[in-house]
């Protein structure tokens, strides 16, 4: 229905609207492919970030092999969108959800998470009754304490379970290392998420010892790319974040991608000349990593975030007025992008398109 | 689409799903309206805690005189699904917003806060463009430190321009104590809000004194209402968080409605006896008041919350495995609401609907 709105300048939009820049855009998916094209490893990034079937092609006409979800339902989105060869990098729990995962399974090529033997044969089970083979990751703790079986022995004993299961089909395994992503001193990032990939490894190798081949070992997050995406016995990535960028990676881990994604607001009231309000809450955007970051004016930055105010404080910026424009980058990306229903894609700083977010609250 | 499923029992529902119990919903609203049916103060609830039409109907049908929202594009949804009487609690700045506000104007009643006076000059010019008459109240800060020219003079000043507007009618002024309504000790909180009011009160006599009407004094949240709902002078409550309740405002200041509003969540992963993960993440649930609170199973708590996962931490509950149930409170239901696209609504333990959350997303 905005169609009409193509051509007008970022400036002139109504607000909250959360931007996305797509030549930035377009460059992040590049510059993490052209990183990797030489392989060994591949890439498969994960769309909880930016929840659009639109994006997750552009990753994969650039080289992904594949993408990553959170979630089954948007994995669903995913494949209604002509998204092949999906990880949902989670556990699929519960009769009622496994029968949609079967079905999707019938659709496309899935792949799911799996920590638990009871899960394993509830999986089994049904895709054996639904006349299907279900591709299996076995999930690993690398540390981050959060799902997954420990390393070793309980990885090896839970591959051979999926391993001789008819309706499955082991793949591989795949462990996270988010306890290590947002390390901000290199070295010890480094030495931290080497630790933790060696365990992953080392299970991937116990599981081979069984005879049972291991195609894939999959992990990573954008603050570690560089370093699991070298990490001999790693096959795939699941980087996400890169493709906006995120105030914590890129100012704080140093991650060398630009920011794509931006809140425009406007200013409703301006009390003092010290403060005002902008329309861009906590319904618009999210702290959830710390407040975002105002990019413009310049001199003014965000006091704090009520429902449905930003509290903008002066540092030594121009005069605000009711009506100003304010720029704000988010600083948590896949929170900020749950939020709204729509991207304002913005090419040379005039609208180029809008695009639904397909998988916005897609939760379930 | 889910109409097939009316009927089944809550804790066989798809998870993560946002339970709104109506039975304690329909009790809330009596209770709420109760309070004030022999005036003189009046109920026009907030919307922007429910974000449903429906929901707003009942309130209505309860006695409330119209419905407050936060944001134009709450009070569109609000109006297109037959509210009247609405009262968008908020400045609405910029051609294009006030073109959308002038456009509604002339579909159902509408009133808007005003703080600026070159704000009250684009609204007159607009309505008088338009041929219709905009309804106003001057927003005053009393003490909340957001929007609103401070109390005395300048409100005198704003309602004077405002009076003489012939696009305009002047209707009032409205505050919000909103840095009181979290005080626990209640004699601190009478005392400060009542601090509060009387700036307010005090700004519509001033007002009244230069021969203008001063028709309506609008403040209060659910922290509040019976202080504000009592004070000479202040002629309507804008109460939104009653209709369900949050954890906040029931535990720690000690407002007597019952929850209304529960989040079920599935466990994915139950790594050791001491901790499990469900999938109620920061996408399905907020913190911005704090960690939610697990009522069932009882001796789990949310440790933590991730973007897709909530981390329970075993007190002396019994264990939990995959696939078992967790029924959640949100500890702000205004955001939490926001994440989700439709109410489970629940009566005796049962799914009796499924109710679009209209407003959701409508911050613009």
């Amino acid at each position: 229905m905005q169609r009409s709105l193509i051509g007008t300048p970022k400036t002139a939009l109504d607000t909250p609207a959360l931007c996305l820049d797509l030549g930035v855009v377009e460059s992040n998916i590049r510059r993490m492919a052209g990183y990797f094209q030489d392989g060994p490893v591949r890439l498969r990034p994960h769309t909880k970030t930016h929840k659009s079937p639109v994006l997750a092609h552009m990753q994969v006409a650039a080289g992904a092999i594949g993408i990553t979800c959170a979630k089954l339902g948007e994995a669903e989105v995913m494949a209604e969108a002509g998204l092949k060869d999906i990880l949902i990098a989670n556990q699929i729990v519960g009769a009622g959800k496994i029968a949609r995962l079967v079905n999707l399974a019938a659709l496309t090529e899935v792949m799911v998470a799996v920590d638990d033997a009871a899960n394993v044969e509830e999986l089994d089970r049904a895709a054996r009754a639904a006349g299907v083979t279900l591709r299996i990751l076995v999930e690993v703790n690398i540390g981050l304490n959060r799902c997954g079986v420990v390393p070793g022995q309980p990885v090896h004993d839970l591959a051979c379970r999926v391993a001789v299961a008819p309706g499955l089909r082991f793949e591989g395994l795949m462990g996270y290392e988010g306890h290590t992503v947002f390390i901000r001193d290199p070295e010890e990032r480094r030495r931290k998420t080497e630790e933790s990939l060696a365990g992953l490894v080392e299970s991937a190798d116990l599981v081979r010892s069984a005879g049972i081949p291991v195609q894939i070992v999959s992990s990573g997050g954008t603050g570690t790319c560089f370093i699991t995406g070298r990490y001999p016995g790693i096959t795939e990535l699941q980087v996400g974040s890169y493709i906006t960028m995120d105030a914590q990676y890129r100012e704080e881990v140093g991650m060398d991608f630009a920011y794509g994604l931006t809140v425009m607001s406007t200013v409703v009231s301006a009390p003092t000349p010290d403060r005002a309000e902008c329309d861009a809450g906590l319904k618009t955007i999210t702290q959830d990593f710390g407040l975002p970051r105002v990019i413009d004016p310049p001199g003014w930055e965000l006091a704090g975030l009520a429902e449905e105010h930003g509290h903008l404080h002066r540092l030594d910026g121009p005069p605000l007025r009711p009506g100003d424009k304010v720029e704000i980058v988010p600083n948590h990306g896949c929170t900020t992008i749950n939020l709204h229903d729509e991207y304002w894609v913005i090419r040379d700083g005039v609208l180029a398109a809008v695009w639904p977010i397909a998988g916005r609250g897609k939760v379930y």
